[in-house]
């Protein structure tokens, strides 16, 4: 018995999915959703749904003045287990955290967790298995109210949607130092994990493509020669043998991968620093071999080396290809995440069965 | 004969509307809306429909990535003359501006002016014909791909949607000066027409009502000392007789209805300067009755006088409550949008009838 009710058209969108064999990142979609929404100041009850087109007010706020927010998640599941989910409650909370920011309804823990649990429950049997991939989980959240004034919808609709995924990024990245454009403003909303982060990011995403890099690093809104994050992953440097990574200020995405690391880091006897990271000065640091590596993480990236820091004109400077840090933080990460290691931090969360 | 199709409900949908006597702005949803998407590398076909919800990939870039753009303009009706509109054509200039700062595909002048003219030709009988009444039309577009990489969508939907309305504000304002939150950082899509600025502004929106203002003032995202704009609303002072706004910059948007005002201001007779414009300068000369007149401007509020700024903590700088010069501006635009005066530089444009 669920809290929400469970389409009659699910457990055949279930039986009727395969995995096809290459998966990428976001290629392949989960055949469910989860879908509920708030209406005159409550809840309705939540749905678990095939997977397919929604209907919207075409004048909703969600897809005029980018009132949304989401979150980025995953469940693993390892041959002959339940799946298992990473840190779930802290995805709620940052979820709580960007809605309110964004001044919007926040949503409840428990639809919250429906909504993951459902979507992870009805998939269970195609959650790819191999390290490194998993089903990507989307939870997101967008205001439904049809009108042109500067405030926030009465009505809102939550979802969960999902991708059998691959790691979102395979090979060491080449990053482009975005010079011109910024992210989010200080003041603005970079804290959040809403659209108009990402669609600030859209130019400066097909600049570094064009230019043969994968990923834009960005720096901050007010000097702009302090490090902030490459879009959608944090960084981390290893100088001197130390970890340094970006402090968190109000224009810095709050990444539960970065949180992780740090935590795990420090756990196997590293040491670690937050502050404020300069780019000329982490450039000259990597020149002169200072530091050995940098590299990014995030729910999607994981842990990913970087391979150079290059300018849109073309100028790159190289790390070493080695990167003895990235790998073992990388693997302690996957050892708890897919269930092999211990977990001494609790973090992970088995998610009870779904039958269809 | 048109470029476009005309579902067959179309006709009853118009004959079945009827305008509320009480209209506010966005309260009243025209019966039609004009829709087209670019898929393949190709425009389809655009339609003419019932108003109604639309079906969306709940992935989609629209919805996630806040990769979406708009334009607000208004069709007039004067008693029996047909309906006019005023300088779509740069509305239309202005959305293609929006779109390559998002890196969304354009869409083209035909099709844009399809929208708005079949949303306008079918709701003729409905345009509300009292000064300072209008149909309200809204052009958006939005991205259409469900994927979760940073990168612009390959395919799109453009809309027109409608509303008859009054004017936005109808008396003088109340303004507070935003000291924290930026709408929109420098280097960041300020000057597109996009959502993610809108929904920077909620927040300071929110607590902007709650303090009993009707709307924030923003500073500029790096001194957050100068002048910037007001949520949806360009602004203009009058010091020592002669008109000043603030100069436009990349995150100030280019409002139509401010250059129209400063080419109407300037073929009046009046001194106009477009100059960098710091606050608490603008507050001094208020106090020291330099500044006669401060008036924001739009195409929801046409002219609107401020009748005062005002802090997050209630200290407030009035001013004085005659408002000649925005008067005379209000009254010559709107001379202009109604049909009531020359026309003498050409802005406004006969929409062709529509026979359903």
């Amino acid at each position: 018995m669920t809290s929400y009710k469970i389409h009659p058209a699910v457990a055949e969108a279930v039986r009727g999915f395969s995995c096809p064999a290459s998966l990428g990142f976001g290629a392949v979609t989960a055949p469910v959703m989860y879908s509920v929404e708030y209406r005159n100041g409550a809840w309705g009850q939540g749905e678990l749904l095939p997977y397919g087109d929604i209907a919207v007010p075409p004048g909703c706020k969600g897809l005029h003045f980018a009132e949304q927010i989401f979150e980025g998640m995953k469940a693993y599941r390892f041959e002959g287990k339940a799946p298992t989910l990473f840190r779930p409650r802290d995805n709620w909370a940052r979820f709580v955290r960007s809605a309110e920011r964004m001044c919007m309804v926040t949503v409840p823990e428990h639809l919250f967790m429906d909504g993951i649990e459902a979507v992870t429950g009805a998939c269970a049997p195609h959650i790819p298995t191999a390290s490194g991939q998993a089903l990507y989980l989307r939870p997101f959240a967008f205001g439904l109210d049809p009108s042109y004034t500067i405030k926030a919808s009465d009505n809102l609709r939550f979802m969960v949607i999902g991708s059998p995924v691959e790691a979102y990024a395979t090979a060491p990245m080449r990053v482009m130092i975005e010079r011109h454009d910024v992210r989010a403003a200080r003041g603005g909303v970079g804290v959040a994990k809403t659209g108009g982060n990402y669609a600030a990011s859209l130019r400066s995403s097909t600049l570094a493509i064009a230019g043969g890099y994968h990923v834009s690093l960005w720096l901050d809104p007010e000097t702009r020669g302090n490090i902030e994050e490459l879009s959608g992953m944090n960084v981390f440097a290893v100088i001197d043998g130390v970890l340094h990574t970006p402090e968190l200020n109000d224009s810095i995405l709050p990444g539960i991968t970065r949180d992780s690391l740090i935590r795990l880091a420090r756990h196997r006897g590293y040491k670690l620093v937050e502050r404020v990271m300069n780019m000329e000065a982490l450039l000259g640091d990597i020149r002169d071999g200072r530091c050995s590596e940098v590299f990014a993480c995030g729910t999607a990236a994981i842990v990913n080396p970087i391979a150079l820091f290059g300018e849109a004109d073309g100028r790159t400077v190289p790390l070493p290809s080695a990167t003895p840090v990235a790998s073992e933080l990388r693997q302690a990460l996957l050892d708890i995440q897919e269930g092999r290691g211990s977990d001494p931090f609790g973090w992970i969360v088995e998610v009870p069965p779904l039958a269809l």
